[in-house]
């Protein structure tokens, strides 16, 4: 039965294309997962791979075996190798990589140097280039002898005699401009370049701004080393927009849905660990004032409203302050405007929705001191959540992190605890 | 003294492209983005509104006369018009939309019927298009004879007798076949094309599945209507992950970091409001046990622990989930698999960090009931935040609204009601 099965599915296999391949094991529990992975034959294999997420990908590279995965890799052209390169077990990789030809291992060899995250870890190797001397003719000769043209070929690329990029001509020139023209007078000078150690993210937003589909990447002499197309960026954008929010749970990136149970349970222990110690010292702050509340229990039970009011006005205050630090729109110049009319507003709400708080605790419990109380608790606890809210993203982002994932831990800790803090001390104070 | 300023801040202005002076406006406070406006002359400030943010164009389209808005209006062609149509008063709109020729009258007033984040919202109206017996000679002429291209163009729209779209010509293939080639010989008759009511995300996943560049747009009967370019795609998919960071912290889409001090004030209102009620709810649990805390105000200081330590849990449980729905990994079918995974993990990870946590209570406050009531209802609460953190996001999803935005407000409002519950009620019934 196992066989026949088995049968039906390499027949079924056999009717998806590969991106549907793809995106059916994206689907599958780990298992059955790894069952369709084994039927796939081996050419198909190396293309499915190259579609598959990060994290499903590297799960079946560790199941094959190392014959087996040493053909998929085989088949792969050496742009799609360094794409899941950083998903290959180093003596595979290096097998791989000597199997290529000098000037391929060069460039995989170079590509895998760049850090993540840069324009050089995200670009391709192939592009059209000629040289200024051309005709349009000449030109148009070499994109017809081209049998497949890398994708998103929008440009060709000018070089000058020591491969330094001099300029571009888009493909439509081709067509417009009279054959015997000189690639010199009729090309664009004016180029937007990367270089390798660009930020891919700033890249993404030069390719938006200036409506770009491909660009070239030279080096710090101008020589051309690689190429950008707007599909790497894309590809690259919505991966950091994936793992952002996974991170901002303190979930690594790509965390696997269908991975095994003990790994899954295993990979949120260091954020439980950093949630439980926060929780921990957050809980400390209010059995400080344990004989307050043995007085008047009725702060037991309004004192989180005074901690979660603070954490969610500080977090929309983060949520601009890391939206406008994206878009560059914060910089040290109008930190100052920002603090002040952040302050204000948070002042301005403190005092009205604290108001209604402590009418509501003074009727509740009869008790106006415990209103008023309330009420300034609340109003600073604001103020301290908007001071946070923006210190913290500003601070993360200057030191070249991501403001978008620690912000809300130390900004939740720091108004759970002063919530606790400021609205049983003043009770302590005023009350007993 | 004021003059002069205006004078240089007018010759500075004109050594900076269109791009850079929206880049400006988006970083000054409201007072003097509208003094920098002001100084623009109206044909730059067509282009500048266009490249604006959606939230500082609106201000400044508040701000602007209506007879100067109506110049400004005139330099924009439909496309930019179009663009943002949302943002203007509806009789300048209108006024702007009757000077159009019939034709491009039309075409506006279809687009702006569909809704926001549909393909129709986001398509523009040009494109090159021929006819399937012309040649390749002909379309050489075509685009030699268009002074300029639309935008992103890549290939040619080819039209049958009733303007439905037949096939597509990549514009290489204008270079790469013979020029008496019939295009209906050449053609690419397996084209990617989308309908004006299509969601523009899934759009967005087709553009990086298949490598977009341009696709045609066409209607049930497959007449072209308009054509998608992969950068209004990258626009309307950055413009979404940014509105969706806000919005999970309840503010508005495009909320003006730089607005007015009582509108930002006024703009958190509601979620202030939700919050205080979330919060006002879950403390009303706690006021059930004023009795049990006042026996054991140990309570007092370690409920919040327990709230927290779900709260945190579960949505790391829903970020997960929000990705698979996202990256359509999750269907019916494979719903019952991530319920009983998540809530495995949960039971794990409770007992193990619900021990930890009952020990130090223990220790602290040499109670071992009270170190196996918190372990109970640590437990119990990682049970319930991952059965949250699964159920809410899929039912959002399918209810068609954004699983990323009502999620975490739910979750934090059954961990924290409940974890006060579990942790007082179990006390209650063993401690006291």
């Amino acid at each position: 039965v196992q066989r026949q099965q088995s049968a039906a599915l390499s027949r079924e296999l056999k009717k998806l294309n590969n991106a549907d391949i793809a995106h059916l094991l994206n689907m599958l529990p780990a298992d059955k997962r790894r069952t369709v992975w084994q039927q796939l034959d081996n050419h198909n294999a190396g293309d499915v791979l190259v579609e598959l997420n990060d994290t499903i990908a590297e799960d079946l590279i560790e199941i094959t075996e190392p014959a087996r995965l040493g053909i998929i890799l085989g088949t792969l052209d050496i742009d799609e190798l360094t794409e899941i390169a950083d998903l290959l077990p180093a003596p595979l990789l290096n097998q791989a990589v000597s199997s290529l030809e000098a000037n391929e291992r060069n460039w995989v060899e170079r590509t895998l140097s760049y850090p993540q995250g840069t324009v050089g870890d995200n670009m391709s190797k192939d592009s059209l280039t000629l040289n200024e001397r051309h005709t349009i003719n000449q030109a148009i000769e070499l994109v017809r002898s081209t049998p497949e043209l890398p994708p998103q070929t929008d440009k060709l690329f000018v070089l000058g005699k020591h491969r330094q990029l001099v300029g571009v001509v888009p493909l439509i020139d081709l067509i417009r401009h009279p054959g015997e023209t000189l690639i010199e007078d009729c090309m664009d000078k004016d180029v937007v370049t990367f270089a390798p150690h660009d930020d891919a993210e700033d890249a993404g937003q030069a390719f938006e701004r200036y409506d770009l589909i491909s660009a070239p990447v030279v080096d710090e002499r101008h020589r051309l080393v690689g190429r950008l197309t707007v599909e790497s960026i894309m590809d690259y954008l919505r991966e950091v927009a994936e793992n952002q929010a996974l991170a901002k749970e303190g979930l690594r990136a790509g965390t696997d849905l269908f991975g095994p149970i003990l790994e899954g349970a295993r990979e949120r222990w260091p954020w439980l660990m950093i949630n439980l110690c926060t929780a921990f010292i957050a809980s400390r702050f209010i059995s400080i004032f344990e004989d307050t509340i043995q007085q008047l229990v009725a702060l037991a039970a309004l004192m989180p409203i005074v901690a979660s009011v603070g954490g969610n006005t500080g977090n929309q205050t983060a949520a601009l302050v890391i939206r406008g630090l994206a878009m560059e729109q914060i910089q040290r110049g109008n930190l100052s405007y920002i603090y002040r009319k952040e302050l204000i507003i948070s002042l301005l709400n403190g005092v009205i929705w604290g108001a209604l708080l402590g009418l509501f605790a003074w009727m509740l419990y009869s008790n106006l001191l415990l209103g008023a109380v309330m009420m300034a608790a609340v109003t600073l606890n604001l103020l301290l959540a908007a001071l946070i809210g923006i210190t913290v993203p500003f601070l993360l982002d200057r030191l070249n992190k991501d403001p978008a994932m620690g912000s809300s831990v130390v900004l939740t800790f720091a108004t759970d605890s002063m919530g606790f803090f400021l609205f049983l001390g003043l009770a302590t104070l005023i009350l007993v």
